[in-house]
């Protein structure tokens, strides 16, 4: 390490002589630190540490008692005995006025989203009683409500139908979506157990934007069904087929009262949600209108009897809570594999929405919300749900804003509607008898409405054009042919963006800007100069196996552009070219053979290479792989500016 | 643009005057730039360009006549065309000399490398006559040998028999072989044409590595049979599996008089090969010894009728050149589609084998080399191939070096070993009848070991242990399980890596390097200091919906680690918090939401954020997303010393 020792006593007369007019009698640079070799193990279990603790979730364990941290972790285990010990009547209230309002919109949410996953109208209200209650005890966000939402109730619902017709065999339906249930719920604790949580977030944003839109758009088209009283309507769920459906039956099977109750309430619903948004303070207009228009409708047709004029009506939905499920999931067989398959896929999907949910108003309130600890409670919610007769619960976007606006405190809002929904459950339910279908097809379109969240495609198209592609991708393939096919565009379009990133990383050529020692892109600064003789390039990215053959050759190819452009104007030739290192933050073997390969091209050109700031990863790996004592250290700068200084030292006077 | 304009007139008195005494009285520092707005086509066709034009191929087309471009578009697709009209009787001299040495070094390699896919000898052959003779037309590099190699020969015979008994069903089995062929040149021309050849990129030079070595190990395992002259041996390729063919064949499977000749063979081998690594010059001794062992051993064999003492033999080449196999693919049925994917992974595994020799060659002889267009010649070279009778054909690594020490100048050595092995084929192949199975395995031995880079393996730890992991995992599974394994293992690790870095990007605290305006990271570099009130962080990779999360969470953690110590040391809290962007190169709508909700959190605990130097993507979308009026244009610096300047213009002093 004899060169550090040197650089050392060189301090003093470093770059800042650079302003000095002696500086020519010292060509002193600082030189580039070798950061302290790292004990192997240490490095190892500090990556581990970073890709699976990064949020270091044992931080609080330090130098604890043993009784202590048997607290600690029943704490972190069930949040609510650390909240739970400093809530006050004042909470309560707030949590009071939340809950009564969300569950005043979940109820009738809850019956309209089971249809959508082809099960009867009492297991939304399950979904809303069980799970809420367990995720009270473990989850740690404070504003989020619990219970089936439509995308997942959708999704679950093509996914099971094509194994089972939901209506020829309507047990054997029913006991696979409690089996999708449990392994959702079991993929959901998995990946939070296993510290796997960061695997949602390749998800891209944009992929979710239009993921959630074409779901919405696909909703809002089932509900043409039960919106203009078609009884024979297509089961696939592709824009095409629907609309299909909708015209070959508008001769004979539409019906006009059916049309005008729902149009009416239709009407009324999006009035109130206009309210919502134009008066902040009126929030809860929409979030009781859904359960007004239930009573009114319900009520009209009772009198009317309008049901013996066509129009459909809920019929019957079972009283009592939840009966227990636990023999009905599949747990050998067949069906225990596409159960586990389905399961998983609509689990991380509503992993997805709950953890968006969670983090949104997390970031709101300023708390910190551990995304694994998340999942272990979401899956253990779903576990619970799936034993229960509930079927897949997640964090519902619409009842989460209303809850927060509704002034929750916390997750004691979930318990209070989950009580509302049991008393629903046990003395209510009949009262649902004659409730019209189009009514519930009125409450889905406007709720999924919200979801065609347009201003942020909009947003996308304008800073990120690889993401809208992602975003329209999902959008179109959710409404042209299937929420499966959506998903999977989505999550292709997402991965080909990182490994084009990492195959394809960006390079720069730069310059120096007047009057400064700084040296910046060309391209985004036109007024900063060229070295004459030196061509610095920037290498924009780690460099890895994926990509070190293009960074050779594409630096090649600036340095052939740059020298054919000299020649053409009779300029000097190039006698240096600077890798300017900063961003490229790791190396491996073969982007190491890439520099050796570049240096050994460039010495046949007879240029000389010169490296700028490799970062401490780098600048271990090429010492331990002898390429410093190929080019020589002395070619290894601390800034391109030092660099400079040395390969031109005329030009850097000119400062 | 106000602000840049400001920025140009402040340009004078910037980052400079920070060296002068009066630096407060204008405290202007450089803006940062945004680029030119670009047209939505030009960016979209850059970013096509990079990715599969990266090259630039068409360049010699630009600005040509009509008829000029006929003869530079066949030249590209023949370059012999080009490179065949400055040949001269010079180079033909020292073509012809690495001809004929390879040629020595191919005849005995082919007849057992055929016997590894399962072929008899003569394919072998046939495969080192027409594929260099087509590949001398349309290859690029000057210094390869084509013909049949042992790791795709052995990969080659070990997919087909998963599919086909090659003893049982000997004319089947030869068809697929001759249909994978087919589909692997077919899969080769498609990945050129495309320009998808990155796509070979993503096989880490470490996996590469562990993935030889791994098949050297297999292949000199495989030999055991011909050398101990074993009549019963396993068909898998696992250690373990043939260890127990080995030793449960030890009491009466192993023929004496066989191993007597094989030990002195591959003793004399081995030693010739010692020579020709001693003395650089003697190269041609181990390039000829495998063709005197054949020849001494042949004739040794025939005297003493050694093939009734139970030494196996050659027995029989068919006589003549390559038949036509035209008739022999499987263009119909189930076996289309298993030729396909075996020739598909046996194409791809032949590329990375070829572009790698191509590659390093044209590196030492510092010519370019177009990998697109390699691919095309390759790919065409075993269409022509399957349809003649040959297997795939490839570029050897051991034969391209003899190629390039017996002073190769261009293709044309390829045209004369073709030659040589077409009167081998015409005339000589009766004469192999008495060469003894166990010199061919001697010959294979010798030529595999050089396969096993040790010494490569020994720099991979050095450079990088996940590299290494990579590289152990695919050798351990080829040698303990099969060659498909080792394969994927090797595939598998490669992606996990990429995937972990872009989820997972580094982050470091920067401080100021004394004396300097330098900011660097404080790890690498002990002596800088941290800036009271501030804390610098830098982001070291593009952030992307798979990591925006984690750099927001691990920034805030920086924060909050930071905030403990000094509260601890009783010193005053953060203030500003730096961004350093240097590193930064995109950012997507996902990172953008990242660094608004950060912003968020930040001012919920009042930190101010600042940005330096975020480059011109970045800039782009920032101030697309409105994230710039967000924190505000004057929180954004372009480098790190000035932001310090302007968040702690004290400390900035103290220069």
């Amino acid at each position: 390490m004899g060169h550090r020792t040197e650089s050392m006593d060189t301090k003093e007369i470093d770059v800042r002589s650079l302003s000095s007019s002696n500086r020519h009698t010292l060509p002193y640079v600082h030189k580039v630190g070798v950061p302290p070799k790292q004990n192997l193990w240490k490095e190892f279990s500090a990556m581990l540490k970073e890709t699976f603790f990064s949020d270091d979730p044992l931080r609080s364990f330090k130098d604890q008692s043993r009784s202590r941290k048997f607290v600690l972790g029943m704490q972190a285990i069930f949040p609510i005995l650390s909240w739970g010990r400093s809530y006050n009547l004042a909470k309560l209230k707030g949590d009071l006025i939340a809950g009564l309002t969300i569950a005043s919109l979940c109820i009738p949410q809850d019956i309209g989203y089971s249809k959508l996953a082809n099960l009867a109208p009492q297991y939304g209200l399950y979904s809303s009683f069980v799970p809420p209650l367990v995720y009270a005890f473990m989850g740690s966000s404070r504003d989020i409500a619990i219970g089936p939402v439509a995308v997942v109730s959708l999704l679950l619902g093509t996914l099971l139908q094509n194994e089972i017709d939901p209506i020829k065999n309507a047990v054997e339906y029913r006991r696979l979506a409690f089996t999708a249930t449990f392994f959702a719920g079991i993929t959901q604790a998995i990946l939070g157990i296993f510290r796997l949580g960061f695997l949602i977030d390749f998800l891209s944003h944009a992929a979710v934007v239009g993921f959630m839109g074409g779901a919405a758009i696909t909703i809002a088209l089932q509900q043409l069904k039960g919106f203009l009283g078609i009884k024979k309507f297509t089961k696939n769920t592709d824009i095409i087929s629907v609309m299909h459906s909708v015209w070959g039956s508008a001769q004979h099977g539409w019906n006009w009262q059916t049309i005008v109750i729902g149009a009416t309430f239709l009407a009324f619903l999006l009035f109130a949600k206009y309210i919502g948004k134009k008066k902040k303070k009126l929030f809860w207009v929409p979030a009781i209108a859904p359960l007004i228009s239930v009573i009114l409708s319900t009520f009209f047709v009772y009198i009317t009897h309008a049901e013996k004029k066509g129009v459909q009506i809920v019929k019957h939905i079972e009283k009592g809570i939840n009966p227990s499920s636990v023999n009905e999931i599949y747990f050998t067989g067949d069906y225990l594999l596409k159960g586990f398959r389905i399961g998983a896929v609509a689990g991380i999907i509503a992993l997805t929405e709950a953890v968006a949910i969670g983090r949104t108003f997390a970031t709101m309130k300023d708390y910190q919300l551990d995304g694994n600890k998340e999942m272990v409670a979401l899956g253990t919610m779903n576990v619970v749900g799936s034993l229960t007769s509930c079927y897949v619960a997640t964090g519902s976007f619409s009842r989460s804003a209303v809850n927060y606006m509704a002034g929750c405190q916390t997750a004691v809002s979930n318990i209070i509607m989950s009580l509302v929904v049991f008393l629903t459950l046990e003395f209510i339910t009949p009262l649902f008898e004659y409730t019209p279908n189009a009514i519930l097809s009125s409450i889905i379109i406007s709720a999924v409405i919200s979801l065609i969240d347009y201003e942020a495609a909009i947003l996308i198209w304008k800073t990120d054009k690889f993401d809208f592609v992602a975003c329209m991708g999902a959008f179109f393939g959710v409404v042209f042919h299937s929420v499966k096919t959506g998903l999977l565009i989505a999550v292709s379009i997402s991965f080909a963006k990182l490994l084009l990133q990492v195959t394809r990383p960006r390079t720069a050529i730069l310059g120096k800007i007047p009057r400064t020692n700084v040296y910046r892109n060309i391209q985004q600064y036109p007024d900063a100069t060229k070295v004459p003789g030196v061509l610095i390039v920037r290498v924009d990215s780690a460099i890895y196996f994926s990509n070190s053959n293009y960074i050779r050759e594409r630096t090649l190819r600036w340095l052939t552009d740059e020298e054919e452009q000299l020649k053409k104007d009779g300029l000097p030739k190039i006698q240096f070219l600077i890798v300017e290192m900063s961003p490229v933050t790791d190396i491996d073997t073969s982007g190491i053979h890439a520099l050796e390969e570049l240096y050994r091209s460039l010495q046949k050109r007879s240029v000389q290479l010169v490296l700028a700031n490799p970062g401490p990863v780098v600048m271990d790996k090429l010492h331990a792989s002898s390429f410093t004592s190929l080019i020589g250290e002395d070619k290894i700068f601390l800034t391109v500016a030092d660099a400079v200084l040395t390969c031109s030292p005329k030009f850097a006077e000119d400062v």
